[in-house]
């Protein structure tokens, strides 16, 4: 909580993380509507933009870009946000769960991290195991002083087989899911848009001066995505976690653009 | 036991702690009474009341905690407990388990802590996970010189299963869960009422010089409320942990004094 | 094995444990028959008698009783015995599981223990984890150099199904047990009396020179205890580990007077 | 990924990796058709060809080389590439896991290996347990600075559950594999020939820079075997990995003679 | 593998190896043909014919038989072989698994053990845990440079449900348990006889030159028992290792002066 305003993931306070952790999550199949972005050097460009203040990448990923900016004498990249868990959707799995698959010491001490990202599945049948591991990193963080950025998305048996929940996006769920992130000591929580400026103002309501960013929807149109980042951004939150509505585009610079103003200008004014 | 005295979460033996791990443990509905309570530094500046001998969070309210009292300049607050194990509502468990999400050492060498907190459920078939967890807790509080508050909670399929038992707050569920406090080495064992000055009496009957502290409950009047707390403390409690009971209500001033001559004054006459 | 006649824990070669963990492993309900028992301060009293050559308690007892000691300025107690597993009658098990609450790091440093105790439930579908367990602890303690009591205690769905054993007191059952404590490293194995002199000299032959304690029966009457006391003396048991039968009486010291000259004066003679 | 290019398992860029782990895999029955191959050092004589980059071994074989080169003072022996994890399919499992059975320090430290293998099977029920050990093999082989070798194989319910896959060759699983490979930290992926030329390419364009490298087949001719391999080296693949194609001959000469050529030589032409 | 010839428990490069871990494994009842043999002294005596490389205890015993020695000032008793897992049959298992109870830092450092042994049941549902255990204790013990003894005997439901095996003793299985013991590092490798030479002959077939011996059968008559061992040695065997059929005799010299011959002398011819 300290020291975000001063780390380079936030401008003005606010962020846009550029995430490109697909690859591992969905696989290939995200990269179909646009093929280029298979590779990770295009995504990497499209991490130049000004308006983002942090890229998220897995390890082996997180190895490329370190190398590709030393072989392309790179100024201006994106800092580096590595993801520390993840999963395949390959797995047959009980309930959700995402191993680690780097430490902190590796992220910051080998990969130069600015900041280190952590998913957790509150609701699930293995959420116990995950706080336990959030542990470790949440301290291991700590001692290296990089900012934690939570992906909170509450999800399986447990919000499936609650009657009072409608589901991942429920308000309920999306505010109880950034409450997390302050009680377990996140810097940065990243959240599902609940469907509402309220249901953003309801999770603003509960979390103090933790700082929130939107996770990206993929499927409205331009204004209707700006729409809900502005109607955010004016109720508290700090900016949008994005991935395939920015690397599936042929052309993802005007909306980069767009968001940089809403996200760095208009709140600055 | 030995510090327990010196320590500055008592105060003539007796200790009011403020619990506000609501946000963990039953998420943002639990603010809903009174939605400032969602914000931590309105129920920081509740624990700058005389009464309170320890403020109980988890982890990330606590770094909040420290932030705050540094940006304020605050004298006087609370001495920070910091409760170690928690859970969210949200997950889908076997039976009642709380995993950890603070080391000893991030509480006491980062945030200062003078005292640690750990919740146990005994009657759960985590059970004897949690024994593990917990004498790793205790002889690492031990080491450091902090005392050991343990929230001793029988429940789970073990209570539920046994027609001896009439549930949760059955007068020998509590003696027996207070009993497992001081044979495993706590310094303050902390209880649900067990209905009557009798079951209070009997709880005290077998833990020797143990501290014990009533888990406060939500649901009675104020008088009934106090009534209570005194009746334990006639027997030999040495007072009360309470969280929503303070800080969902508009003005918790005249509770807190009430508790304050109650916990602390008659004892000492 | 080596160090057992020189430790303190027996006289003659041979010993009598007053064990007072009945707190932990069945709860207040122990204490009924002598309300007075509760308290421990009470048993450690009892344990000053000269026939008692070992307390065994669990860690917070033992802290309590380091307290005492100090506060009391004790001389001549007992040698203190920490138990370092131990489980509630509380919980839901699959099967009987003891899990550790002491290190023996911490019985010996911290609490200066003389011997370290633990259980082992041969026979449960856990039993691997606990000779797991019971390895740390069996090396830990040769580090140390304290003798290591083992309560051996075959029992669970490996006894209950297998045809051949009527139960835990079973003369093979019973001799089983003892041999592991050979087998594996235990310097005392604590036995379950197997009903007849024949089955106390079934164990004496094939545990070779390790030490061998009774566990006391709590529902004969003096003379038949004694009796049983006796009859495993004269096929090489070494003495008795007692609890119920000695705290649950009014006044104890006729029948420790009576066991001291079985146990030790006899046996010199 | 950095230092891939100047490791000795590469040649031109590419590898060769004769893998001899069937003893561990299959046992002796992959020996069947040519019974000389049961003996190592049939197999380390093979791996003197030109053509080997590197010799795959479980510990035991490792062991067994250095000890044949010594006593064989050998010269131009195949680099050693330890295999880390492996397992025998004499094993009843849930689903496929695959246990270490060598530390990355013995391997580096006391067996001098010039490369680490370890195999993933994505879409096990026990995926997660395996990319939990891949994290710290692939973090200790970067502290050693020795390259990854990913067996990337993703089997198991959770493929051949979903609908969408027709099994471990299907193009989409492959690719899918392979960047995990990527987005994991491998230097080179190994992966089943998906049937194709077009499967290969799917697969090379998710890879970035990655090496790959076909796992061989064993039931076609030489020709279709060969023209597989230069399928999959026309569109970016990076050489083979083979084994019983190899061994299993009286006479391997000729076909490594062809792979030789087709791929370090046609490749640099 | 290298130091295995200079090792104390070879002689002209085979080993009878007598073991005595039936108290652990089967208990009392192992005993019952020959009483005295319950006595661990006068198996101790047994293992100073000069035939006995190795006498394999578990961790009590091994304490034991140093006590013994330096009390009796023995001079020539048989090395110590350190038995480090092993498993009572009072267990209710899913499956066959055989826990440790020793450390090889133990075994090496405080008993100053010559080997160490090892039990792996391939086949089990535990057979992973097991192979992950074993790297752990092949590895020290390559750090203490003392020889590893692998009991290889694949058991359990992976043998029992495929119905290519006939059993345990299945040449087939018996080879490939073997091979294991090659592929994982071991140097001497205990196997059961497979019934006839041509299967202990498969079994040589496919190990290099790993150290085998034969595990012993106790129910056929000497001269059968003596033929077995003879027809394994004429194939590549390392010697015998021996329990029951020793150490259940009134006398079991004679058969150890055959035993000698057979296996130390007629080799060296």
């Amino acid at each position: 909580m300290k020291d975000i305003e001063e780390s380079p993931i936030t401008r003005n306070g606010n962020s846009l993380i550029l995430a490109y952790d697909h690859g591992t999550e969905h696989g290939p199949v995200d990269f179909e509507p646009m093929p280029a972005s298979a590779d990770p050097t295009h995504v990497f460009d499209v991490g130049r933009h000004d308006a983002v203040t942090a890229i998220a990448l897995q390890k082996g990923l997180a190895e490329y870009y370190r190398l590709w900016e030393t072989e392309n004498d790179v100024e201006g990249g994106a800092p580096l946000l590595v993801k520390l868990n993840g999963n395949s959707n390959l797995a047959a799995r009980e309930d959700y769960y995402s191993p680690k698959q780097c430490s902190v010491r590796y992220a910051v001490e080998e990969l130069d991290a600015a900041a280190i990202g952590y998913t957790m599945y509150a609701g699930s049948v293995h959420e116990d195991e995950m706080w336990t591991d959030f542990r470790e990193v949440q301290e291991a963080a700590r001692d290296y002083g990089v900012p934690v950025v939570l992906w909170s998305y509450p999800r399986g048996r447990g919000i499936q087989e609650n009657e009072e929940y409608t589901g991942q996006t429920d308000p309920d769920v999306v505010a109880y899911g950034a409450r997390l992130g302050l009680e377990l000591g996140a810097d940065v929580v990243k959240c599902k848009y609940p469907g509402s400026q309220e249901g953003w103002q309801a999770l603003e309501d509960v979390v103090g001066e933790l700082k929130t960013v939107m996770s990206g929807g993929s499927k409205r149109s331009d204004e209707a995505f700006l729409d809900d980042v502005s109607s955010t951004l004016e109720v508290g939150g700090n900016g949008l976690a994005v991935g395939r509505n920015i690397f599936q585009r042929e052309n993802p610079e005007p909306l980069l653009d767009k968001l940089e103003t809403v996200i760095f200008e208009d709140e600055s004014a």
